[in-house]
């Protein structure tokens, strides 16, 4: 018989992605016990990475991951101690910070496509992490263990991962795969020891998924809003939980989980965060560039007609209450940030699409902006204005 | 509203994956605009990237290329001039040969996730450039032109790309991705510069394929043997289109395309070929390094009552034929090899599991070998025996 000249297949492949949020995760809890036995060895084998920023402030969570292990050795074995990487935005510049690290302590551990990988730390940490996990034998297991208001709501729960090329422009996330995580686990006691821009760094993104996906959400931070700025850990459980759950539901019912298409209404404010990052050499937190952005795209959208005036004036006034829209950036200049406009076509590819909010709960995807309006609005928001 | 402690949902993603044959690729070929046309935007940027053994064999193949390019404006636009680099094993050892270049090429040229590179090289160079497309702006298009037999057959057609961290046991592709190619095109007529261990090459991985899936490939190389050896293209075009297309059908409807699960029957022969190209420092080719793998686990399936004597002693004298089975392996001992089983049990996770043959077309998996019987089985193919 002789084979075709040319011959395709087609084949389907299914994702499982869940969220479980939980209180003393090393402590009393069983959720961490529920995502490993799911693994299709036992004990597995693990590796924990934890975040060095994490540690200063709570120096007790290595030995507590490692008392957790002795406590459930038919379940799960520890590789090694756990091993301290850099986190925040350190950890993403290049492979070098955690990357390769974690991929070595992967080989010299001896860990399997069946073994897992722990990451516990703020969203940077665990893109770094999950990109070592996804990479290492073509895919080890990966927990998440999200310390961040950030991480909690917003990165830890995606399906993607990346870390950064340094020093170049539009080198944000350059080199990252989608992979899902085997689980995601939100312990909300791990936020007490933020400190004040790390705990309100997660109400942006929070404000984000409200203003795309659910009015609802936007009056329970408002209605919070006191609350949250003096850290009642419950109101922020509330929000983080609305908004984790908001993002699986996008990712799982969204209909473009690995995003192959253009529109991505989850990136709303992230073309000037991204650049703003970048340009001040990762000074400015992601929250708070995030908020700046947020505030930008409201400002140009009211411009043009797109944005109601009343949600615009409104959400700025939630960012400055909740203590966003203050931070200095540098000499980030106007001009620099505008280029952010092609690197985030660039990234997502394709014609330029970005996503503007009509009102709470409406998005609308633009093709174009008035680069006027948008000049004027990115030198408001950096002159604190 | 409350959200629950605990959310979790599925998702399904379809994968589209094509292989086509085709004379002049680059001259009176349609393949290539076939394939290019099927992408997100138009004219699609595309990225070049070209095996350097390739273009020291075909120096007129880069030129070739820009004038496809010239003659299909519409279609698709070069990003740059076609690049070259080093193709081999060198391209595979860590991130810096390939992986780095090609990505910060994707970064200068602008390109997008809808942008495309064109690997065009042997199995090696493509596995790193796959890696390197997959990573960039977490996945950019990419079309295979394999341009070697092992390549054309086997390497090429698989889902999955993958670079080794050098000077370390246990590092073959160590790091690397699963990601569905756009398309995959095979020129035979690039196979007439190989030379003669090149053009063999892929015949050993179409061995491999036939005792793992059809009796009637080993039958028709047998019976092409000395066309084979004198190099008569129709002859190696036909094993290659039947080998490649049993390939794609294992990876569409095997039921395991990212290979979660143990067993790899297309990894037969290849626990010791790894561990041989990785402590002769890649001077052993792989083709023959599968060529002695088989080898091997025939031998020792034999001495274990798996393998029947007359398919094992049928094979040997197939490779010896084709020219396989003479190649010195340096120093290698039998002792290094023997942890070949170790680091193939860590890469494909879990309980050991080896392919063995009990006859052409019928595969079994074994979890555990004879180690005296191993042992002197590596001691007769190290010798030449």
């Amino acid at each position: 018989m002789n084979p075709p000249d040319q011959f395709e297949g087609t084949f389907n492949v299914t994702f499982r992605h869940r969220v479980l949020f939980e209180r003393d995760a090393f402590g009393t809890g069983t959720a961490l016990a529920n995502v490993l036995s799911s693994a299709n060895e036992a004990p597995v084998t693990t590796l924990a990475v934890v975040d060095d920023g994490l540690v200063q402030a709570a120096p007790d969570v290595p030995r507590r991951i490692e008392d957790w292990f002795g406590r459930h050795t038919t379940i799960a074995t520890l590789a090694t101690e756990p091993i301290v990487l850099p986190g925040s935005e350190r950890a993403k510049q290049g492979m070098r910070p955690v990357v390769d690290p974690v991929i070595e302590a992967i080989r010299q551990a001896g860990l399997c496509r069946h073994s897992c990988v722990l990451g516990i730390g703020g969203g940077a940490l665990l893109d770094a992490v999950g990109l070592a996990a996804s990479l290492a034998h073509r895919g080890v297991g990966l927990i998440r263990i999200p310390t961040t208001t950030l991480a909690q709501g917003d990165a830890g729960i995606g399906v993607k991962n990346g870390v950064n090329i340094p020093n170049v422009t539009g080198g944000k996330n350059l080199m990252g795969t989608f992979a899902v995580p085997s689980g995601v686990i939100n312990d909300p006691t791990l936020l007490t020891t933020l400190d004040d821009t790390h705990w309100r760094g997660g109400l942006a993104e929070a404000i984000k998924v409200a203003l795309v996906k659910d009015h609802v959400l936007l009056d329970t931070i408002e209605a919070s809003a006191d609350a949250l700025v003096r850290r009642d850990l419950d109101s922020m459980e509330h929000v983080l939980k609305t908004c984790a759950h908001l993002h699986l539901r996008h990712i799982t019912d969204g209909g473009d989980p690995f995003e192959s298409k253009l529109a991505r209404p989850l990136d709303f404010g992230h073309w000037v965060a991204h650049e703003l990052e970048a340009r001040s050499d990762w000074t400015v937190p992601h929250g708070e560039a995030v908020a700046m952005g947020m505030s930008v795209d409201l400002q140009v959208g009211k411009a043009m007609g797109l944005t109601d005036a009343d949600t615009a004036d409104r959400v700025d006034s939630l960012l400055r209450q909740l203590g966003f829209l203050r931070t200095p950036c540098g000499s980030v200049t106007t001009s620099e940030l505008l280029e952010g406009l092609e690197h985030f076509r660039q990234h997502l590819g394709g014609r330029l699409t970005i996503c503007m909010i009509q009102s709470p709960g409406s998005p609308i995807d633009v093709h174009a902006v008035d680069m006027d309006i948008t000049a004027s609005a990115l030198d408001a928001v950096l002159a604190g204005r």
